[in-house]
């Protein structure tokens, strides 16, 4: 059983219709006169982040993309509940605890709760983070409301993050310490984009975080939505920093649309609705099923793989 | 860096009233017109069930015990996160996730979402489950408020969970089936008194569930309220089926009371306070510090652990 199968399994108990088929980003509840979103996203080592990994950077992730998952769904934080599996290496928790501090005094999200258990000898580095907040106004944006005709945005830019995890495991050089600086940081101190997510959440037919990669992110959001999604790879929008390493080729190109760990919002909206902030339009909702993605006008051949899959 | 030490580290970090100061069984947080109540308690193999453990039983007991924190708040449960640690043992796999809709069904309290990570070889079964509720009312009751002349009470028995765990290790034989059903079944499957805690949230000055065991969790509420626990072992309720296994003799009764797992509340009220579930008393709030243990009058030797210390 993959860890997908068992997700399927969980997926026929929750039948709610606030967990949203255990398909979304988080669970959305109404509590009283707004909505109540809630995710809970763990960490392993090995699998999330590299064993060498500075554990404040890992502390830092783990509050990141928790609360990134608030971010897609438009809603304000309001406190987390850590689950902290504990190592025997005292120097690797204080660490970890720093990390966290930085982490919720940046994002001024209070830690509220939660456990600490000892996880004995052997054992790899495990952890859990409970992000919840409030989402106010009638509609949570979900990944299933796309529909042929609605145009594909992104924010910010793709594939920093993958470039910084090249650096970090030694597969490639930066060409000079500005941009190795820029990459490793978008890798190791992602930012979730609360005020974004909160800005959009309203106008938005779609939204989500792209955690696994933009092209298997939307992916999902076609098999939500049953709709194809046709991204052009020319327009995903790539950093200076991640050209001056990687170029911005096909294959440049490729790799940023399914390296992950982006944390870029990715949304569907009607090409007539005027988004308040900046993004870059990256493509179009049609009939269809799954991504397309075009490369000077024609269909070009998706990878193997369309982004991190776990294991 | 003790487990302990690692929590007073977060202490300093977890400053916001709705954490309580990391001293209580979840977070209070103020939402709308009720009060949202939250909680995460992880659980390890080899650390709170034992290796040979029924996955089934484990998944309840996962639920039970979050749902116990809410039920110590008075809290109603709206959902369920469960953060799973996935070994490669599928048939482990399958009864967990049936324990855990056998206890969804039994509590009528839905899974809403959380995540599925691979632990990978080597490594013990671990998970976590993020357990919200909602408080209606103004008052949803700490560990911080009892007074001397407060009286303390407990519902049901105590010790049966740990009478359990000693027929589960061998350790002793149950004199005939029936006790050895009644005491395996409070170890592998306890009861969240929710309805019991709604019923009394608003009438106790303080209230929590028993986890690591009565004299210990006694002596959290004595420090957080500065006063001293009088429990008067002899009036500690015992099953007949706890009886009928270890008597009730002052070291059964101790044993009783430091066992831990009962999952059953403790609390302190006025002893004018008329409240509205059978519940025994079992001694009285005095000005001091800690827990006094007494037994025909006298105060009784301690043992070296009050409860479950975790490591």
């Amino acid at each position: 059983m993959s860890e997908f199968d068992f997700i399927d399994e969980l997926k026929t108990l929750a039948t709610h219709p606030a967990a949203r088929g255990l398909m979304d980003d988080a669970a959305v509840l109404p509590f009283g006169r707004h909505k109540l979103v809630l995710t809970h996203d763990m960490m392993v080592e090995g699998v999330h982040f590299l064993p060498d990994a500075d554990p404040a950077d890992v502390a830092w992730k783990l509050v990141a993309v928790n609360l990134s998952d608030l971010a897609a769904k438009g809603a304000k934080p309001l406190g987390l509940l850590l689950g902290y599996g504990k190592s025997r290496d005292d120097d690797w928790d204080a660490k970890f605890i720093s990390g966290i501090k930085q982490a919720i005094t940046h994002f001024g999200v209070p830690l509220l709760g939660g456990d600490t258990v000892s996880m004995g000898d052997g054992c790899k580095h495990a952890f859990g983070l409970t992000a919840f907040g409030e989402a106010k106004g009638h509609i949570v944006p979900a990944r299933s409301a796309a529909v042929p005709g609605h145009a594909i945005y992104v924010t910010g830019n793709i594939g920093d993050a993958w470039a910084g995890l090249q650096i970090a495991i030694g597969a490639v050089k930066a060409p000079d310490f500005e941009t190795c600086a820029a990459l490793l940081k978008a890798h190791n101190r992602p930012v979730p984009l609360l005020e974004d997510g909160r800005a959009l959440s309203s106008l938005v037919s779609t939204m989500m975080d792209i955690s696994d990669g933009l092209l298997i992110d939307a992916s999902r959001i076609a098999a939500a939505s049953d709709v194809m999604l046709e991204i052009d790879l020319d327009k995903v929008p790539l950093s200076s920093a991640y050209r001056s390493a990687f170029g911005d080729d096909a294959e440049a190109r490729m790799n940023a649309a399914t390296g992950g760990d982006d944390y870029q919002l990715l949304l569907t909206a009607s090409p007539e609705t005027v988004l308040p902030i900046p993004l870059t339009r990256i493509g179009r909702c049609r009939t269809g099923a799954g991504v397309t993605v075009m490369r000077a006008g024609e269909p070009a051949n998706l990878p193997e793989s369309l982004g991190f899959v776990h294991a």
